[in-house]
C-alpha cells in the first residue's frame, strides 16, 4: 500500500526542512577544522529516510507545537543516529562499507577522523537540541541523554554485541531493540510533543513502542528479502553475522505478521488522540509497510 | 614547590567528594546492560588528579556558589575527559595500552565495548550535567557541548591528528591545545562559576586559557622527563609517534620558562578578584609546578 498523495507531499515538504536545518546547524560550527566539519556533515546530510524528526515534527502537531521549535529535536535525534550509524560502521563494531548507498564514514575520511566526527555529532546534537526557545531546556536535555545514553541506544547497542553469536529469546531480542533504535525512536517523539501543550505520555509511549519495534521487525525482513542496491547497506549482513533477528526467531511469514500486529497496536495507542495525531499514525503505515 | 597544607586537604576533600558522586552517577543507569556499565566505571572512577572537577569546585567558590550545585557540571566535565581518554587510547588513534596505571579500557572491555562506553559517557554528562538545579539549565548545556565539541575538545583532536608527522609552529600547536585540553578546562570553569553569581568572564577566560595552556606545556615536559611510572601512562610517546610538542619546538628549558610565564598570566587575571580567586590560583600554581 503506498501512502497518499497528501502524505507524500507532508513528509517531502518536512525532509526538505530538516535537511535546510541539519546544513545550517553543521555549517554553523566556528572554529572547527574543516576536516572533521566535513566528515560530520558527511555523515548527516543527503541520505537518510529522516523517520526520527518525521516522528519528532508528526508528535509536534499532536502537541500543537510551533514546528519552529520542533526543528530543534528533530535535528538533535537525527544528529545522535547519524553518529551511532558512523560508529556502528567501525571495523571494531559491524565493520560496513556501504551506508545510504555511500562509503561508510570511515572508508570516507579514515577511522579515527569517523570516531570524531562521531563524538562531535553527539555533542553537536546537545547544542542543537537548545537552539530553539524550549518549553523546558532541562527536561529536554535529559531527554535526550536517556534516548541515547547507558539504557537507551548505546546500552542496545552494547547488548547486541554482547549476543553476537548468542541465542536469544523474542522477549530479549524485544529488550535489545526496545533500547538500540527503540529509545532514540521514542526520544524523538517525547521531544517532538514537549514542544508543545501536554499530551497523554503514557498513550504516546505505548504508540512509540509499537513503532518502534515495528520498524525493526520490518528491517529484519528487509535484510533477507531486500537489496543492497534498494536498502544503500549491505543486505543479508545479519544473517552473515549469525545475529538474532525477528526472522531467524520467528521465521519470515510470522515476523510480517508481527509486524502487523504491532502496527495494528500504535493504532489503539493513538486512537483517543482523534484527527490530530493523523501524521504520526501515517508514519507507522509507512514504517511498516516499506520495502526500503 | 609543594602545595601548601591547607590546599592539600581542600584538594583531597574535593576529590574524595567528586570519587562519590561520580560513582552515584554511574550507579543510576537504570536498565543499562552490566557490562557497558561496568566499563564506564572503570573509566571514570579510582585514577585521576580530577583537575576539572577542582577547577569547577574553585570557579564556584569564586562566584559563591552552592557546592552540591557545583557537583553536576563537576562530574561532567570528568566524564566528558575519561570518555575522550578511552576513545583517544583505541588503537586507530593513540593504540595506548597503559592510562591512569591500569590498562586501558579496550585491552580491559574489548575496542567494541570500549568505543561504546565512551559514546554513552558522553550522554551521561549531559544527564549529570541537569541532576543540579543549575541557574540557567539551557546555558549550562550549551556551554558543555562547546567544550566537547568539534569547536572544542573533539576539533582539538582533529587537529592533532590532522598533523601527526607534520611540521607545526607554536601558534597552531598552541591553537590544537586551547581545543584539545584547553576548551573542557575553560568549560569545566565557566561551568563551575554559572552555578553562582556573575563573575568577570573575560578575566575568568584568561586565567582558564593561561591555565589550561600551562597544563599542557607541563605536559610535554613531563613526557621527556617523566617515567611511565610515575605518570600512570606511556612515556615518551608523543615523540616516539613523532608528534609537535612544547618540547620539540622550543626546548626543555625553554618550555619550562613558557609554563612559569603562564602561570604568571593566570595569576595576573584572577589579580582583580581578590582572596575569593585563591583555590583557583593554588591549583594553577600545582599544575605548573607537578612533577606527574
Amino acid at each position: 500500500m503506498e501512502p497518499d498523495l497528501a502524505f507524500a507531499v507532508w513528509t517531502g515538504e518536512r525532509q526538505q526542512r530538516i535537511e535546510h536545518v541539519l546544513d545550517r546547524s553543521l555549517a554553523g560550527v566556528a572554529g572547527a577544522p574543516r576536516a572533521l566539519v566535513e566528515a560530520m556533515r558527511y555523515a548527516v546530510l543527503g541520505g537518510g529516510k529522516r523517520v526520527r524528526p518525521l516522528l519528532a515534527y508528526a508528535a509536534g502537531e499532536l502537541a500543537d507545537a510551533d514546528p519552529a521549535i520542533v526543528d530543534a529535536p528533530a535535528a538533535a535525534v537525527e544528529m545522535i543516529h547519524a553518529y551511532s550509524l558512523v560508529h556502528d560502521d567501525l571495523p571494531c563494531m559491524d565493520d560496513d562499507v556501504l551506508r545510504r548507498g555511500k562509503p561508510t564514514c570511515h572508508v570516507a575520511f579514515g577511522e579515527a577522523m569517523a570516531l570524531l566526527a562521531g563524538d562531535a555529532l553527539q555533542a553537536q546534537a546537545f547544542a542543537v537540541l537548545q537552539s530553539a526557545p524550549l518549553p523546558d531546556p532541562r527536561a529536554a536535555s535529559l531527554l535526550l541523554a536517556e534516548a541515547a545514553g547507558a539504557s537507551g541506544m548505546a546500552g542496545g547497542q552494547a547488548i547486541d554485541l554482547l549476543h553476537v553469536g548468542k541465542a536469544m529469546s523474542t522477549a530479549e531480542l524485544e529488550n535489545m531493540h526496545l533500547r538500540k533504535t527503540g529509545a532514540l525512536i521514542r526520544g524523538a517523539i517525547r521531544l517532538g510533543a514537549a514542544c508543545g501543550n501536554p499530551v497523554d505520555a503514557a498513550a504516546l509511549d505505548r504508540y512509540a513502542r509499537a513503532t518502534g519495534l515495528a520498524f525493526q521487525v520490518v528491517d529484519d525482513v528487509l535484510d533477507v528479502e531486500g537489496s543492497s542496491a534498494s536498502l544503500g547497506k549491505t543486505a543479508g549482513k545479519d544473517a552473515a553475522q549469525n545475529k538474532p533477528t525477528y526472522v531467524t526467531l520467528l521465521g519470515l511469514a510470522e515476523a510480517k505478521r508481527h509486524a502487523e500486529s504491532l502496527r495494528e497496536e500504535a493504532r489503539g495507542a493513538l486512537a483517543a488522540f482523534g484527527p490530530r495525531a493523523r501524521r504520526l499514525m501515517e508514519i507507522t503505515d509507512w514504517i511498516a509497510r516499506r520495502s526500503a
